[in-house]
């Protein structure tokens, strides 16, 4: 396998930069830590647009519509448009109006959180489930009170902090009762960084449902997941050549560019070390890395 | 594989009886069905009590604890003795304190029901969690504000109508953080059936842990798991040879007593049909099989 090329001069950042003519971008670990902007951050992505590069920002949170997202760029003061913004909320909207044309008329059953009944309501589709299945009280329950809506055609799960067993077992109903029920997940990591641990991430949320159907769901629209790619080729006409993905987790950011025929660049700042790429037994390799996308600001002088 | 015996008459059912001196029999879907009595059911337990045999309730289900169950048979009118119940919840309780010797200062995180806390507090071992953590609201939320009880040295999983993020959170961070820290489950069924369908089981609600964690249980307390059934062994000395399961499900009643060198009396009165152990791909043969347990009164006459 070959090894990854460091980019450590001007010159090699011109020469990277010549082959791309978009960059989609990873958040957490790539632009910030959390609510810390990586250092020359804001420097470097100005640097991209000064270039005529075409940036996107695309994350696997399902937690944030477009909207939540660009009011946490605004808050860390970092400049963003409307259009550059692809989080797997929106990728499942997108994917369920525009890949699968989802029918007008049937509903979407949402286990998750306002992220993506934002972006659903944004495309125009309907659904049930989210905030209004969030009271729930087990003393109360009986098996047999569980209300069918007969206009839900798709259960899509994703990060839900309100998880309960009223969602999954209405959501494990909608699939088991109707063969013909998509099963769309947001994203399916397994766990996510916070407060310096990790924690359940969206792809834990789903388990139970997975399990209990003895089934995978027909979609994943988070990285590194084919469908994901598939809403942004056909959204922005790209052409996988001249596009570079640029992340810091081999095994959703870097497999995503692999998997879709795009250039990788891996950043350090987030959960990725040097050795894990230039160990003997690595198995995902980018084509490029450094140790901060910041260092595109202060290095290409 | 050699085909499964019917018992169809009064000299198949003496056979029969000779062989074994305890019965470990099922519940759901062999003496009652939800909360109907199997047709001659009381007889038939009446028959076997006559006949100097041993009886032990064994069930997956951890929502009930002994006492529980106790109170169902006697709602039922089943006639019940002391120490004939052994249900996941006291199995998990009993494994703790007599097959791993769970320190006494030591506490258990509970993801689960008032059936498993009380069976924990019968053979007083300490726990956190269950019903303390019941009360969950996902917008007061912050990662940061996981309080770690210092003192828990195993997580303990079962159904839990009240599953919450909370649950998942601060089992998944004792797990974690802790090697160390015993993973166990009441039972690992996927699925359960209640008013006419199934629902998502303890299984199912265990597994945001196991893929979040990417680990699986150190231990598993349900059918078909063997530690139940050393916990059975232990506790009445038992010889598996003179030992009969009977049960209505092949993948958990009838392979837990393959596998623990049981013999092994299938009933039709659940989840299971003739033809499903008379087919030529049928992998889970039991040795004997009869329409009904109530069976053995009207027929052994």
């Amino acid at each position: 396998m070959s090894k990854p090329v460091k980019l450590s001069n001007a010159s090699d950042y011109e020469a990277f930069l010549d082959k791309y003519d978009t960059f989609l971008i990873d958040c957490d670990g790539v632009i910030w830590l959390e609510n810390i902007v990586i250092p020359n951050l804001r420097e470097a992505l100005s640097l991209l647009r000064k270039k005529g590069k075409n940036l996107l920002f695309v994350s696997n949170n399902s937690a944030k519509s477009r909207k939540g997202y660009k009011k946490k760029f605004e808050k860390l003061n970092i400049e963003i448009y409307d259009g550059e913004i692809f989080g797997s909320a929106y990728a499942s909207a997108y994917y369920l109006k525009n890949i699968v044309k989802f029918p007008s008329d049937k509903k979407v059953y949402v286990v998750g959180d306002v992220g993506i009944t934002e972006e659903l309501e944004s495309e125009g589709i309907r659904f049930a489930g989210a905030a209004e299945d969030v009271k729930f009280d087990g003393t109360d329950w009986t098996f047999a009170n569980i209300k069918q809506d007969p206009e839900v055609g798709a259960v899509l799960c994703g990060f839900d902090i309100n998880i309960n067993y009223l969602k999954y077992a209405k959501a494990y109903t909608y699939l088991h009762s109707n063969p013909g029920c998509l099963f769309l997940l947001t994203n399916d990591d397994s766990t996510f960084p916070a407060s310096g641990s990790t924690f359940p991430g969206g792809g834990a949320i789903a388990a139970p449902l997975i399990t209990a159907l003895d089934r995978n769901p027909d979609a994943v629209l988070g990285k590194p997941n084919k469908p994901m790619l598939d809403c942004i080729v056909q959204k922005l006409s790209l052409n996988p050549e001249r596009t570079c993905m640029i992340g810091d987790r081999l095994s959703t950011d870097i497999l995503f560019g692999i998997n879709g025929n795009l250039g990788t660049l891996l950043v350090l700042t987030g959960v990725t070390e040097e050795k894990d790429i230039l160990a003997e037994n690595a198995r995902i390799i980018p084509d490029y890395y450094i140790s901060s996308l910041g260092d595109i600001a202060t290095l290409n002088t």
